[in-house]
């Protein structure tokens, strides 16, 4: 096909859109590891897990299986808001870098939310609200997916509890207002409303509070009041089938227009956004249909695939959640101050986790200045202001359209553009100010963290 | 046509978008009445406008003849970078409201100046890098054109300088880091690089500064640095045509799936979006081809259509640019303080003041909180979070979709959702506190405003 008779954007008609969702863990020959019950580290029974999560959440979370599974009519109503997103042809990126490698990015950030989150985010409220819950309880760190789920809520008439890490409910005050907005009840965390909260403030009078402390105080809110349940953003596996709308959206995308994509590349942090991309061409590959190479795209502060150990850990520092195997740097790890927030996740999805042990997917650390640098280049040529998330996977398609400019092979790159960076100005000022700091962890200090894991004995 | 079978989201292919502006001027019977040089009063000549303004864009302004003028290649293509944008069917305020009428709103937000303005702002840098000058200098308040500027002029490699009311400066540093990232030179106003606005701080040294006083240091930075000129993103006949893609995108997108309005419904400020939503129907209706009711929706704090009086006017406090016949309230008219910062303009589009002169427009003044009401049940429905000054003309849709839930009328509405919220969060936050204020100006202030209008003897 001609090159010009791409659009510069790819947007699937209404009736083209996804209709299931697809599950990558069916296609996988090595199944992740099982969840573990934290307090007796044995695999965790599905009843369990009810205790926390809505339902049919912790059926699809057990699900090894089914390949496809319907996305029911409402959650299809609701995706026909902001979706189908666009696959962006970045034409004028390509002119700019001089490259005759195609670029394509899928842009997830055209929604109120600012990200991909919200693909999840209504699937779990709608769960929910099936379940006749009253409400559900989250935390949120950057708060992109609190926003998310105060949207979705909202569009249930659900109550949503949000824990918000307390040094980003302080720096982030338009973010809160978004979600009440939203009519969320948006808490800062560590609070005295819960038992756990109070524990960590009379340990911790000053703090600032941190994600795995507003987990678990979102956790006991969920399991102490009736009619509520936890939801997640990230790292389960229920996230990433939700997600795969991402990816299927994509490859229907690519395959309209006859192209084929090459590498494949997102950022990654609990996983669900560069889950929910590559699975459907995973899927492909993992039946021998088509070959991809897949690229993770980890800050070099906070880098779990590629200088993590894959073993046994606790998904939240609280230790309340279920344990998973996967890449992690200890549930203990503090990752220094970097302001790509959604990315500073200790561990990784147990799915992306067994694939990238299974040698079926790249991983790549990439710093902070570097990671700016082609965001500020993204932006002038191709007028979105990217998250600082998203961004990382920017920096690794430009080093791989670079490459191609090298060798002049005209490959086709697809990134996962999560979302937008309105609510990240300040880490955009200090790069315009020249006060963006690179920080790499010492090998000492991951091993000290990695001392710290949890001994599992199956 | 099945209403099921009309789709959430309206997109045009990009072929189907417009070739060309269309310019309302030329069927418009009697035209708006000529710009006057501010130093003598009399009509102002094209030579001495393009001391100001780009040569081609004064040709725009001046011409009241081409119905038709064609969108140079190069605009054309940056606009597939974030246009079309959706006509959007809103099935779910629809459904809240319990309304029989169509609700189709124009949505302007999706690109990252987050508002209709870079339609014209792209047009401008364009004209000026065709003109072979250096850069372009201009003022910006809420901080949406100033924005869109910046991302105009980056993509052209045009040196951009934007003089930002002080306390927007202040109280909107993401505005000015947004603008920053696309490489624009922002400066707080009034500064100390113009003779202006040093004699403005030495008069009023703890000044926050004004619009006014922002134009008249934009004006001067042009007009005594070689290789520059000022660019206006509202107001002029020229920002009309650019903006007219808004609503020959609609009118396709209507057509496209055999739909017709009866009632079209746009915020005002200076009347960019209204003039651009509007025109191809005015121009319908005025060569006798379809009738529509046009609905222009003001803050009842900053009234120009409903309380002012029709009359030659400043266009700018300082004095410096044009005066023209305009609704106004007089160019020494002080809003109080609103937080829909871009309606907050003492005068009006000169050609929807004739339009409106003729009666072929309506026009409707409405309260802030009964803005923020209606643009929070529309968020929190649609999904979408609106921009206040966007949000005016949402109260209205509502207003008349209740007004068919009475009647059992099944009108169409199409209103234009001129762009997002994200920046605004501080009146969101004002509004959940119940601390905004609603203020009306009184009789008598106005008539002293109308007492110092300039006497124009023609």
């Amino acid at each position: 096909m001609n090159k010009n008779e791409i659009p510069y954007k790819i947007y699937l008609k209404e009736e083209e859109m996804p209709k299931q969702w697809y599950n990558v863990r069916a296609d996988m020959k090595n199944k992740p590891a099982k969840l573990l019950n934290p307090a007796t580290l044995q695999p965790v029974t599905e009843e369990e897990l009810s205790n926390i999560f809505c339902k049919e959440l912790v059926k699809q979370e057990l699900d090894e299986t089914n390949p496809y599974i319907d996305i029911p009519e409402q959650i299809r109503e609701f995706y026909k808001m902001y979706r189908p997103s666009p696959l962006v042809r970045a034409y004028c990126l390509e002119k700019k870098l001089g490259t005759p490698a195609k670029i394509y990015y899928k842009f997830e950030g055209n929604n109120t939310s600012g990200s991909h989150k919200l693909n999840s985010a209504i699937a779990q409220a709608y769960y929910a609200k099936e379940q006749g819950l009253k409400g559900v309880t989250t935390e949120t760190g950057a708060g992109q997916w609190g926003t998310a789920l105060s949207m979705a809520c909202s569009y249930f008439d659900l109550d949503c509890q949000v824990y918000m890490v307390k040094c980003s409910y302080e720096q982030k005050p338009f973010r809160r207002e978004v979600m009440r907005t939203y009519g969320a009840n948006v808490t800062p965390s560590p609070s005295e409303s819960t038992e756990v909260g109070k524990k960590i403030l009379a340990e911790h009078p000053g703090t600032t509070g941190s994600l795995g402390c507003a987990i678990s105080e979102a956790v006991e809110a969920a399991t102490t009041q009736e009619g509520y349940r936890y939801v997640l953003g990230s790292v389960l596996s229920q996230v990433l089938l939700h997600q795969s709308v991402i990816g299927l959206e994509a490859l229907a995308a690519l395959d309209k227009y006859g192209q084929k994509a090459d590498i494949i590349i997102g950022c990654a942090g609990g996983g669900s956004n560069l889950g929910g991309l590559i699975s459907p061409f995973m899927g492909q590959q993992l039946r021998g249909e088509a070959e991809y190479k897949f690229i993770a795209v980890e800050p070099a502060s906070c880098p779990s695939l590629t200088r993590g150990v894959y073993a046994y850990d606790f998904c939240d520092t609280g230790k309340v959640c279920p344990l998973q195997k996967m890449y992690t740097l200890g549930s203990g790890f503090i990752p220094s101050p970097n302001h790509a927030g959604g990315l500073r996740y200790h561990g990784m999805s147990a799915t992306l986790s067994q694939l990238y042990a299974d040698g079926l997917m790249e991983a790549r650390s990439v710093e902070q200045t570097a990671v700016f640098e082609a965001a500020e280049q993204f932006a002038r040529v191709e007028g979105i202001l990217p998250a600082p998330e998203s961004s990382h996977a920017i920096r690794v398609a430009i080093d791989e359209a670079l490459k191609c400019k090298e060798t002049g092979e005209e490959k086709t790159i697809v990134f996962g553009l999560t979302g937008t960076g309105y609510f990240d100005m300040f880490a955009y000022e200090k790069f315009h100010d020249g006060k963006m700091s690179d920080y790499i962890p010492t090998d000492e200090e991951l091993q000290a963290s990695f001392a710290k894991l949890p001994k599992v004995d199956l």
